[in-house]
């Protein structure tokens, strides 16, 4: 087995980049969690972050990467939502084009959002096209950069950035629980996890029907599913990369997985209790605490709250859809 | 003119008592909020403070600047919600009881959220009943420290103690803007304000249904209005007290006025823009930049958000309702 190029070092060198750039986002505490879940809980506020989530870490880092020339020649990336936004922040903020390759059923904010940085969008149905292969052909035919949502070394080497300051923020911590979509983000943050003395166990956090990285954690390979249904659409990838594979079978402990039901429950407590927005793969890693699938008595966990980007539209839909409404559970089952 | 007690040591003071116990806020900035307004916003997000809005400064402050007897015997509040909340957490804190006057319609979250903190919930009419005289009625009968939810020099420089953390955490400014409801949070805002050198100018804002502060510093004295129906419920006072009048006829430059409708256009851009959860009160001030009542071309600009205690319910019904929907306008008239 090769060495994984992503080290401590990778991300206190990403964290010099963005320094002055991105924002030292807050940590939340609420008393009220505490109260719920039994222990001390950290939860690092990237719906605060640049273009509203963790993701403009990774876009940044990657493209400050690049040599000049190919970063003149203009950047592109393919992504359900945010990752868009953040390429297309970054490359105005490099002074360079970006076009994005976008689901054309992504929610309308996040297209407006990122047409509004200055990028051009390509549409394209997520449910009938297979959108690596289009991203890679249009960066060919165009001659671009092209900046993966995940699978990349400087961008999971810049979402640990926000695991980095978690930990700085914070102090000690006895656990780190992160959502996974593709893997960007729980790599970067393993790794900062690993590198602490002692290490700090690592659990990921999966909407139920988007398990691609369970199911290829325990199979000890990459599992392929189809394009998950969830609300969680920050979540809708259908297998890890490879390299992100390579760094969470090494570097994160456990996977949970959490219902839809259950991200709207902690994305109404978000509201209620902490006042803070969180789309629906930003409230996972809150659902997996609130929902009593990680048992965290006693103990002082951080969290990442991943992203806020969600209209008010789609967010009163969310909260009346009588289906997503949690049933009083009696004790639920935890894993300890 | 007799000199005002309440001056920028008092809150210093306050700043002192509640250092290691109230949170110091985060300031959001936002550069969609920027770019609609033409200045710099640095916005002090209380909605994160304990108790989910500023109130808690002044109640501790003022409960813990009571004698150890009168703590002991317990202490009483009238609160239209949140000054409620914050008692009764500043009493459990202080290890005595909170006995607190409701108006019965308070928002269903606040009045359980004050019986969490441990407090003894009274209820009234507060169309038919004038909860000042029954409040002091309350805390006689029951030999009780009455702690006024505005119109009561500790409490208002707890408040303060608001500004002197933004201007802190902001460095200068060339305006201030604040909700006006009693004028508590103002009165210690624009102290601090009125300290700073050069001193700096201080605009309040409140709903144009309660209007009470601006007929009343039009007027000269204090005019008292009916019960105002507004969605802002933390702004609902009939007039300013005797004390809180007195500092803004000093210290605060201008009101502003603000509809139903501008507030719940800025509660949604807290919401989709700042990923922040507001009460109406809450965005009060971030209403009037955003519906153009002030001109801060080129300025930097402090605003407070004063409170974030409202649920999804009524969030969803308030972003539902036709009626608080606003008609875009043509160019907005400009207050210099």
């Amino acid at each position: 087995m090769t060495t994984i190029p992503l080290q401590m070092q990778s991300v206190e060198d990403a964290a010099t980049v963005l320094r002055g750039v991105a924002h030292r986002t807050p940590v939340l505490t609420s008393t009220a969690l505490d109260a719920r879940v039994g222990g001390r809980v950290f939860a690092k506020a990237e719906c605060f972050q640049r273009v509203g989530a963790f993701k403009f870490r990774g876009a940044y880092n990657a493209i400050s990467r690049l040599t000049p020339q190919e970063r003149a020649r203009g950047v592109a990336a393919y992504s359900s939502g945010n990752h868009a936004q953040a390429v297309a922040l970054a490359a105005a903020l490099h002074d360079t084009d970006a076009t994005i390759l976008m689901p054309a059923d992504a929610p309308a904010l996040k297209l407006a959002a990122t047409r509004g940085y200055g990028a051009t969008v390509v549409t394209y149905d997520r449910y009938r096209e297979e959108r690596t292969s289009l991203g890679d052909a249009l960066a060919r035919e165009r001659g671009l950069a092209l900046i993966p949502p995940f699978d990349h070394w400087d961008v999971m080497a810049g979402q640990g950035t926000t695991a980095l300051e978690l930990f700085d923020q914070a102090g000690p911590l006895d656990r780190l629980v992160v959502c996974v979509g593709g893997g960007g983000l729980i790599s970067g943050c393993a790794t900062v996890a690993k590198a602490q003395d002692p290490p700090v166990p690592v659990i990921g956090v999966e909407p139920a029907a988007g398990d691609d990285v369970a199911r290829s954690l325990a199979a000890g390979h990459i599992v392929e599913i189809a394009t998950p249904r969830t609300i969680a659409d920050g979540q809708q990838t259908t297998a890890p990369g490879e390299k992100t594979f390579a760094v969470m079978r090494e570097r994160v402990d456990d996977m949970v997985l959490v219902s839809d039901a259950q991200i709207v429950t902690a994305m109404r407590f978000a509201f209620e209790r902490m006042k803070v927005v969180l789309e629906p793969s930003g409230a996972c890693a809150l659902a997996a605490l609130l929902a009593g699938r990680i048992d965290v008595t006693g103990q002082r966990v951080g969290i990442v709250l991943s992203g806020g980007n969600i209209g008010v539209q789609r967010f009163v839909a969310l909260m009346n859809d009588a289906e997503l409404t949690e049933q009083e559970e009696g004790a639920a089952g935890l894993v300890p």
